[in-house]
């Protein structure tokens, strides 16, 4: 079955597939999860609809991939050497203006969500996990290089900690953190609840 | 202008008052922020929408002091001596079940907070507001019995590790977290980042 679809989505170029995510994105943008339809897609990107089942087998699947591809930068291309320059890197990655429209974007899904099981799933399986997995070889490295002892109880908590860090400011205040506050965020409570000195 | 608004509130006695705020979270559970109307509220509790104007303001007010008059133990009657104390029965004073059915109620109201700028600003004046400085009351106890040095980065950031650990379960897993994982999460990052030795 992935195969088939594998198949089926290499008739796309990058070119093509980028396209068409960024129109998902600019649909999601314009009117939000609930009134995004298959038919809008289909004619502001000149394709049939038969075609867009096809390949991605749904409106929540479609905009999941739309949005993970639009996450430039994944945080497996990132690997400084410490775990401190690592998770700056991945703080740094958006500049503050491409967080704050990323912020948006994953703030319309995050509420989608609660009313859309399968966008939930989809979201978990086709981003939340992903990520979760680049975040632990990124953590994994660390423990490697002897910078976080492999028992530390904090490495279970990687991804709370960073939602509280990402998502606070965008819960209390609906606005997206700066990098200034990530990296001040991470230096005082990520690196010493590892155990890591950063003086 | 709030002496007069705590004169004509004082004429509820708290029965009535708690019972007001009890329909108004139910008409919250049933329909949510956007359908709630007041003609409702006046209807289910037998008050004319005068009154309710005339004590509340309006509408954002109304459900975020029937939110607050929620929880049930306020953070400022909390004091065991000890700051991992004080977090523990922050993290126990609601059991699961409870803590299921309101973190569904405030997820509700985060979710309306972004269509409606009102319940943005009641919820920070009337609700935000006053649960950090309870918050860090609870702290300065602590830096002034010497858990904690007064100049500990992670200071300035315990309302988003208290976000990540209990709202990233609900963020992502659509459900609140658990006694058990709260107490796991304080004493593994919230006081080794504030560098209070738990062993």
């Amino acid at each position: 079955m992935t195969e088939v679809a594998t198949a089926r989505r290499s008739r796309l170029t990058p070119e093509r597939e980028a396209e068409l995510y960024e129109a998902v994105l600019d649909l999601l943008r314009e009117v939000g999860y609930d009134a995004l339809t298959m038919d809008a897609v289909a004619a502001r990107t000149r394709s049939s609809k038969a075609t867009l089942y096809r390949q991605w087998g749904g409106k929540a699947q479609l905009v999941v991939r739309a949005l993970r591809h639009n996450k430039q930068h994944r945080l497996d291309e990132i690997d400084t050497g410490s775990l401190r320059g690592d998770l700056h890197a991945m703080a740094t990655h958006e500049d503050d203006c491409s967080m704050e429209q990323s912020s948006a974007l994953m703030r319309g899904v995050a509420m989608a969500i609660h009313s859309n099981p399968d966008l939930r799933d989809a979201f978990r399986e086709q981003f939340v996990e992903p990520e979760m997995g680049e975040f632990r070889r990124m953590v994994e490295r660390a423990v490697a290089r002897g910078e976080v002892s492999a028992d530390c109880p904090a490495l279970d908590f990687m991804i709370h900690m960073m939602v509280g860090g990402f998502a606070t400011t965008a819960l209390l205040d609906d606005r997206p953190p700066t990098q200034d506050f990530l990296l001040s965020y991470i230096d005082a409570v990520v690196l010493p609840a590892l155990g890591v000195r950063t003086d």
